[in-house]
């Protein structure tokens, strides 16, 4: 079995590591909050003092940090993965970073004879507890046939979305997808309201057709009933959809849909809401009413 | 059985029609081209030479036709239903028009003793055809229930909205959300295929979560595939945008995301392709970048 590296235990990486000490893989873990480990140690695992180190003693080293040069950082920094790695193993980045960012760090490590695979992941905290997250692999098929049972340890599906790189660039049409209907879902419900129509027998009558989509069915009735304690965070989706505004910039490639829904969660963060869920979105909508 | 009157036979009136007929009304059918009316004949259903006339014949009458102006033409104008009703009747409007202008007109019939139902559907030809539609119904609970079994011979979902013009405020909402969740179909699309990214993969991998919805599920496969056959045609489409903006300018409500999309299609419009799916959006998108 492959002895596994772990780099970054926050909201995310940290029942994804306990899933696969659960599924009996052995792992080595560092953070940079040292006492985040305690949770990993008390289950099994072992503490790494730097990400150099945790490369040393594994086979596949999977970092989930928080953005582009965060991980940049652990892999390439000082006392970084590519210091400690053997030859054949492999580096899988689950974290959602910058899809060129990717592909110049995958560059790096094929120098060293190591493969890269980018593995962001959805599904929030709660596909992370229980395992059932969507996971999008950039990067070689074989390198992803050898990482299946790590991926299945910690997710309910996989996919093959291409060479380094197209696994985060899946990641960031997944945030356009959410970030506009999100906005499709505030539009429609503000207009029944000011309408005067009772805007929870909207969604009920709508969500079942050509209007449906899983933001109108979940986060409607939140906007509805005023419920925006967060599921996924807009300070979170703010950087992820910063993410896709520079690879865009990158591709000279206009989105104004996604650039405009990106202006209303400032108006969010400018007004202290930045750690509501995305479903807040609604209230900077209504602001311009 | 109630004796219905039916006037508006276009390519969703037409269908109706005969799914009451199949479902054993008795019929009487206006339709301004007289040849359309062939077709219910044949099906047992007689011919009114005016909507007055079906009215007179009738107890409750079906309105099915293009745009605010041509429903109040049909009911109020002249040789119009209101001069055939008779007291205790119940004028049902399927046509997707203006909430004011629909509760205007309901209104003026409430003066003769007539209840009114706004009942806009969705569904397309194809639901009209197979009695599948989802009816969207504004107006009193007991005239609903009245007509209830009329609504089943041509729908599948009936839900009461709410009072008149809810049914119709029901319908455009359900407009925003088609037309705002088809942009972040196109832009994700877009983004993905101008990265090198496999768009029918970034389609099937985000489909099943939070990404999900009809418009990606049906139309993103197209939009890849440049399938710009009509599904919904886009002049359809604007007409029942320019209902919501007309709406929203009397709620004195700004919708910009639901704007960009309008003028997008305008975009289509200029380009001859207003007799397109609305997922040719995407062409109008791709022609910014």
């Amino acid at each position: 079995m492959e002895k596994i590296g772990f780099v970054g235990l926050g909201i995310m990486g940290k029942p994804m590591a306990l899933n696969l000490l659960k599924a009996g893989f052995d792992l080595i873990a560092y953070n940079r909050t040292e006492d985040k480990v305690d949770a990993i140690i008390n289950a099994g695992g072992k503490k790494g003092k730097t990400p150099k180190e945790v490369a040393e003693q594994s086979d596949i080293i999977i970092t989930i940090v928080s953005d582009s040069p965060d991980v940049e950082e652990v892999i390439l920094g000082e006392n970084g993965i590519v210091f400690g790695l053997k030859e054949g193993s492999v580096v899988i980045d689950m974290s959602t970073i910058s899809p060129s960012v990717t592909r110049n760090i995958a560059e790096k490590l094929r120098d060293k004879k190591v493969e890269m695979l980018d593995a962001p992941v959805s599904g929030g905290d709660v596909g992370a507890i229980n395992a059932t997250l969507s996971i999008m692999v950039g990067g070689s098929q074989n390198t992803l046939n050898r990482c299946r049972p790590i991926f299945e340890a910690m997710g309910k599906s996989v996919t093959h979305c291409g060479t380094n790189g197209m696994g985060q660039t899946t990641k960031l049409c997944n945030q356009i997808l959410v970030s506009v209907t999100n906005m499709a879902v505030g539009e429609a419900v503000l207009f029944a309201q000011k309408s005067g129509l009772n805007a929870l027998t909207m969604v009920e009558a709508t969500k079942g057709g050509a209007a449906g989509s899983w933001q109108l069915a979940n986060l409607g009735p939140k906007m509805v009933n005023e419920d925006f304690a967060p599921g996924f965070m807009i300070d979170l989706q703010q950087k992820d959809l910063r993410l896709v505004l520079d690879a865009a910039e990158e591709l000279h490639l206009p989105l104004p849909a996604l650039s405009y829904v990106h202006q209303l969660y400032k108006s969010n963060q400018a007004n202290g809401e930045g750690k509501e869920g995305t479903q807040a979105l609604f209230k900077s909508i209504k602001r311009l009413s």
